[in-house]
């Protein structure tokens, strides 16, 4: 085991390398970064055994059938393309774990009555096109055509970018999976939060990927000297958000972890620091794992905001900038993957995910399942991302214990 | 009374033509602006039979001499430099009232056993060289000469700007009314905030101009992802600064008026919605016109500020970045004010100036005392600023009874 996890890490560290910028890790959609990455790995993938391809938005996928050719899939994976100034970790650990799992089953000569299909996402980030599961969205069968007139900074747009990165925008809809082939996807990803790294256990299973409401509050008071107007006559618009963020974090904590709730930007107009706040406007980010909760916190923090505001003689205007539901994953897969975790010697945790991962697309066609693996003081898009050698092993063999489990079971 | 409330309305609008920028109006010190202005005023001074000149620093001074050359002087001022897109009241005011009283004294031959000055200073705001009260400091003997190696923002330094203005920076030791000759200072200004518009009464009494302690504080905690990092394991740096923003604002409004605090600037570092802030610094303005409960407020509020990190794993980091004096105003004088002001039929409201004012060099020197007008909904520093001519009608003849009664008293 020592020498596979020693082959990923050196895998893991020669993707790091392949970046648009020297020196940091970089690799966007469709850069020749990208490009050069995506062809590394399927260079790995046709060593390995497995019959590769470039899919036609180029996805790198490798596939080890089984001797049945009506028998169904199996898809493990994870995506290639990263943030700007990126960890190595988020996305290539996945990608490189399935594709080790795999030699050693064929090494051993080990043959699944179900076949396997190994990918290497695309596009999972979006950093280039401000969009998210390109790769995975094609494979789902659910890629918008719409999605082909999108731009990224420099005004190149999403179809051409696709043709320059050998794919073809025609022939999108081909590559899907149709529903009735998949037995699964299965994908093992670091944490990117503290919890593992605080309990002190390198796995768990992930049970639900959480659901995202993002909107924009803003607090609209009157401005004022702040050495003139006193303290009662102020309709001070910051105050009202201060209390609106406080408000927010309490009905967060106090749902028992239920849903998450961060302000993490904030905006005061014409700001000057003998000027009281006559505006102010601020994000707001709630996340969970259950639809209603969801609903419910969302409806919740507007009108504690619309009481604020009220209350303080301000208005609140609140904006809704985004929403996608909560996924579960599937209950049959992710019990294996717990008797896996426990079959090794460790407690088997069930995790929510709070930031998005391929499986969202995927779990409209099939069912999900991921492993998490602890990283550093769960920092991720962040070059001090990093997994210990003993927590990618005990990974690498529970996920290779449920590749088994759930292939044959 | 109407013709000469009339007449200063006009002056005043003529002045507000003479700007930097057409449409707007825009003087600040030693700009052509500026000089025209104060040709202008001195022009009139002249007209009203004043013994007129621009001293060293450009302060356009008009002296109506008592019979008497041993007596004390009277001084009367306001300033005619403005901010940028100022109103027009803001200064003009104190300075045309104050000319259109002296008018009326001379035309109607009354003699008062003290000399009467009237300044219109050349720099109150401070707007060009970050400094205030140029013109006032050098007439109470406090001018700095290390000052005059200020630059503005095109390079210019104070000295060379004094002597563009046509006047001279070696003399300006020898412009001081030594502290022996005052008899007093008399300012007549806008509220500049809410309190009589409020309330419905055309002026007030100054008791003080507030001390103010200005201040930067800074809480650190630890960024993370939005999603991933549950609520009890969060040091949300945003969190800890909007409780001690709303802990400022309580302690304020539970201090009866005893002092003011303002959170007027909010900076997260890397802010994004989808981000933890892991640091957040913001303005703190303290304002009070009692040093103890100034000097109090400044503690209480340092210690709360840490207190609120301490609890929630946050550091706080606390810096104090301005602190003036609070200035009290004369008492004799101010008593003189309430009683023409309830002698003319009006409640005699006693207030502080939460902002700044010539008044406050000169304490050092003289008794000093200000009238304040009511100004619409308080706005000032904005082309908004306006006067009703009926308070201003009401504003001249109260100031003009205690110039007369604090003379002759």
């Amino acid at each position: 085991m020592l020498n596979r996890v020693e082959n990923i890490i050196s895998r893991i560290q020669e993707l790091a390398s392949i970046s648009e910028t020297p020196g940091v890790t970089t690799r966007r959609y469709g850069t020749a970064a990208a490009i050069a990455a995506g062809d590394k790995v399927l260079h790995w993938m046709r060593e390995a055994g497995l019959e590769t391809r470039i899919d036609a938005i180029g996805n790198i996928r490798g596939r080890w059938p089984s001797e049945d050719p009506a028998a169904r899939t199996l898809v493990i994976a994870s995506h290639l393309d990263t943030v700007v100034n990126a960890g190595r970790w988020d996305g290539p650990l996945g990608v490189l774990a399935g594709l080790d799992i795999l030699e050693n089953l064929i090494r051993r000569k080990i043959r699944l009555p179900h076949h396997v299909e190994l990918i290497a996402f695309c596009d999972e980030e979006g950093v280039r096109f401000h969009t998210t599961y390109l790769g995975s969205r094609v494979v789902a069968g659910s890629f918008d055509p719409e999605t082909l007139q999108s731009r990224d900074e420099d005004g190149i747009m999403l179809a051409a970018a696709i043709t320059a990165a050998r794919g073809n925008p025609d022939n999108l809809q081909q590559e899907a999976i149709p529903a009735d082939r998949w037995l699964g996807y299965f994908e093992l990803h670091i944490e990117q939060g503290p919890i593992l790294y605080e309990r002190r256990i390198p796995v768990a299973a992930v049970k639900a990927i959480a659901g995202q409401i993002r909107g924009e509050v803003s607090f609209t008071g009157m401005a004022g000297h702040a050495g003139t107007v006193p303290m009662a006559m102020r309709h001070d618009a910051l105050c009202g958000a201060a209390e609106f963020i406080l408000a927010a974090e309490q009905e967060a904590a106090a749902g028992g972890g239920g849903f998450l709730a961060t302000i993490g930007r904030l905006r005061i107009s014409d700001s000057a620091s003998n000027v009281i706040p006559g505006q102010v406007s601020c994000s707001i980010d709630i996340r969970s794992a259950h639809p209603d909760t969801l609903s419910a916190a969302h409806s919740r923090l507007k009108t504690l905001a619309e009481t604020i505001a009220t209350r303080r003689g301000l208005t609140a205007q609140w904006q809704v900038v985004q929403s996608s539901p909560p996924v579960a994953c599937d209950g049959r897969m992710k019990d294996g993957l717990v008797q896996c975790i426990e079959k090794a010697g460790y407690e088997a945790l069930e995790l929510v995910s709070g930031a998005g991962h391929d499986a969202v697309p995927i779990s409209a066609v099939a069912p999900v399942s991921m492993l998490f693996v602890r990283c550093y003081k769960g920092i991720s898009h962040h070059p001090l991302e990093n997994v210990e050698p003993a927590d990618l092993a005990a990974a690498l063999a529970i996920a290779e214990d449920f590749v088994i489990h759930i292939t044959k079971g």
